[in-house]
């Protein structure tokens, strides 16, 4: 069946996850559903501990089981040390057929690709997964379907009960005897916990894995005691210099600061750019160095921005500590200056869902005014896609750029035309994992094109010396110099769903082909 | 039934509750359930307003509906206008046959008598009833029955689904046009919004109604946007002078300072009273009079508190100010002073579920050390009596009485030994609504009783030189000077119940008999 953005998605996939085709950003708008909820043992008697010796007890006192879903936050980024530790145990075990339920995995997590090898692992659901698990999923080696979920969509999937988790395992800097849990105070700080939140709420069974047990209580608390079972505390839960290394260094790349000068112009001849605008970036050079440079005509101006939002750097940070910035809402800390700035008095802490959960009341994205973007590939439709590499294999992250892009005014996208030798604005994405609905100005080396649906956008720039193009424009020149480049070849296999964040499908992943020597 | 405090609770109230006697405090401990879950309608489009003109449309809007469940928290207590605000409003509307599950309601609340007279309200939930409509309940003029829980119960109930909520209505100070509320930063400022949080959670519809709407974000926020449905503009949401009527006055009463001395000396000299010990105490002259007392041994050696808990008053904002509390966690403001306080940064707003709710993971209370609290009569066996009058009348409320008493280390209850000609120390309480097994001291002006089950505070406190007694002796001592008490007279007729913490039925509250001229 086609979807709103011209996927074939097989019926078969269709019918084995109960999915729908993907409909439109915002096609669930106000229908009604009923939330999905845990099962709790209430402890009303003081008198009982929490605390629990190892992991190992942990999972004897969850039950843990052939065929159960455990989940999984990735605060501690390439630092990380939870996943691998836990599922280290389990192996041990002999437990088989899990589901992962992570916020993200990456190449911290290689150690447990022998572990999709020999079942113990048999689905996977991710915002992302870089690396190892990437090339195993892609290669057919995981024996049931990945699911790629954007961030506001995993919380969607766990509130509505599309998955049910058994088991949650929650990394904390710190923790006291009762699970108050935060993402600072300890040996390794993260931040924020923010990903973790709907886990703790919606999860039966919840565990706080902590390499610095403090006194009670831990406040103030990221995560509650009251969702809390058991508290473990272990020699080290993550390496400090590794959760820093989403960090981009200002760039020098002219290709990047001309982008981000670009981009900058585009927000400061639209409307929005006004005292009290909403903002978000990511972390790529040349979104931070759009950031700087924005922060120079906001100082120009005198226009503040009143609130700043999502995964954050240390850009971010400094236009709060200089008073041009209200205020920020925190999911992700990319570096140590972000992590240190959570104890600024306005650097507020939000969990993933008042974040960008679609299915919630009305999510922060919603009140961005600017988001800006990246991608790997961004076709004519405006699509992008954020997840599979030009080798077809699945290197990337949903993470938020579909809940941003429905959500932001102006949601701007930047993308060098050519990545290598690859075209990076094309006819077709390979896979779309935001569609093009959502995605208002791309901002490319050699042009910048607005989508035809934004006529206010168009009007707005139409007086500017921007480089204006349409987005056929762009996609021709960049095959003007590297012609146009075979589609990546697939098996017919599906081992990955791109799923939307209303939980439709999006686009499908197919299992890579061995490349052949011609 | 005859349940664990030796009530005789009707058959067929349990028949028609479907609810069990009460079997002892922590009888429901690790005993797991589903928790419940509330229908919602997602806001993805960042276009929809969440802003509706009147109370009217948010009815319309929410469908209300005969026969329908609604709830209010208290946190402007004597100050509220949103009860009556919404009642009349559906009462023109000629809705019927209502359930009211507030955290509270008191005399404030009298316009709304007439409607349980005419059948606008038929069932009423609530931590107590003052004034009008207690009278009305004792009196027979609701048609079903009243259910009295105390402030952790009222959670429990809510999240189990004992109770599931249609529409919510919450009274905030202020409110941003997405419905982030919070109690401070308005004109009528109650400090903080704790019981209406498992309201935001679990509700259907969830209607902010705010007098003070600010721009967008309005934080830190109490409740988070995504729970709340509609926002409402109103003129006046609160009466402030009114707010702050629960503080009482330091006491010049020789009776309650002599009482607090005692009180004291059992904290002092028990020995969870170190560095870092919590602590929560009422309102009354005597508890307040006993924080200051106490503050001044603490000062003498050196003793910091870790924590404070509970309803919060002037005193104790003083010793965070002062810095001899760590961390103060508010779930209700009783003055002025207190509401001021939430500024605080170690002044920390917390949810009525994570204060008190014997159904979560562990709540704030399970972390006490000691709590001070008042009744109305204690009896032989130490179960006391907050709830109903001498005269039989529905006139007080559980609030965190016995969710506190359960959780603490030390439950110390404070009563003159007679409340007037009434003596306050009695064979058996009028109604039973926090179980003697809870309690630990009782603390009068004729000397002090320590519940024989403690033998660790009976030896703690034999080297004093407190006047300590037996119950019995101290029961004694007041029908000596009274006389025993006659019974009062109820009708056969059970109007409410007195509901345990974990829901099941501690007592049952009986219909007034008119007074007979002899």
């Amino acid at each position: 069946m086609l979807n709103a953005v011209g996927r074939e998605i097989p019926e078969e996939i269709l019918k084995e996850t109960g999915k729908q085709p993907y409909q439109g950003a915002f096609h669930f708008d106000s229908v009604e559903y009923k939330k999905d909820a845990p099962k709790t043992r209430p402890v009303i008697d003081p008198k009982k501990s929490k605390l629990l010796s190892n992991i190992h007890e942990a999972l004897v006192k969850c039950g843990i089981k052939d065929g159960m879903t455990i989940s999984f936050h990735h605060h501690f980024r390439e630092g990380d040390k939870i996943v691998n530790m836990v599922m280290d145990e389990i192996h041990a075990m002999g437990i088989k057929n899990l589901t992962i339920c992570a916020s993200s995995l990456g190449k911290q997590n290689n150690p447990i690709v022998p572990y999709i090898e020999d079942g113990t692992i048999t689905s996977i659901q991710s915002s992302g997964v870089r690396g190892g698990i990437g090339e195993a999923i892609s290669n057919g080696k995981l024996k049931g379907l990945a699911i790629m979920r954007s961030h506001g969509g995993r919380v969607r999937a766990i509130e509505s009960g599309e998955v049910h988790i058994d088991i949650a395992f929650i990394g904390a800097s710190s923790s006291d005897d009762y699970g108050n849990l935060s993402g600072m105070r300890g040996k390794a700080n993260c931040g924020v916990l923010s990903y973790a939140a709907v886990d703790a709420e919606y999860a039966d069974n919840v565990v706080a894995i902590t390499d610095c047990l403090v006194p009670f209580p831990n406040y103030p608390a990221q995560i509650s005691m009251t969702n809390v079972d058991y508290v473990v505390e272990v020699d080290s839960i993550g390496d400090p210099e590794k959760i820093a290394t989403g960090a981009a260094k200002p760039t020098k790349d002219m290709r990047k600061l001309l982008m981000a000068e670009y981009c900058t112009q585009v927000v400061a001849n639209t409307p929005w750019f006004k005292d009290g605008f909403s903002y978000q970036t990511g972390v790529g050079g040349a979104s931070i160095a759009s950031t700087i440079s924005l922060a120079k005509i906001m100082r120009e101006k005198g226009i503040k921005m009143g609130f700043g939002l999502g995964g954050l750097t240390k850009p971010m940070c400094e236009l709060l500590n200089e008073g041009l910035v209200g205020k920020l809402f925190d999911t992700q800390d990319f570096d140590m200056d972000a992590i240190e700035n959570v104890n600024h008095p306005e650097h507020y802490y939000i969990t993933a869902g008042e974040y960008a959960d679609p299915f919630n009341k009305g999510a922060f994205v919603n009140k961005l005014d600017y988001v800006i973007l990246a991608a790997l590939e961004v076709d004519v439709h405006f699509n992008c896609n954020v997840v599979v590499g030009s080798d077809g294999m699945i290197t990337g992250a949903q993470g938020g750029h579909p809940d941003t892009a429905a959500g932001a005014k102006c949601t701007i996208v930047i993308a060098p035309l050519l990545q290598g030798r690859i075209p990076a604005i094309c006819s077709d994405v390979t896979t779309v994992t935001t569609p093009g609905e959502s995605v208002d100005v791309v901002v490319t080396d050699y042009g910048i094109a607005i989508n035809p649906k934004r006529q206010d956008i168009i009007d707005a720039l139409k007086d500017t010396n921007l480089p204006i193009k349409s987005i056929e424009e762009l996609r021709d020149i960049a095959y003007s110099i590297t012609g146009e480049p075979n589609k990546v070849q697939f098996e017919d296999r599906v081992v990955g769903i791109i799923e939307a964040r209303d939980g439709s499908v999006m686009d499908v992943v197919r299992q890579v082909k061995p490349f052949e020597f011609g």
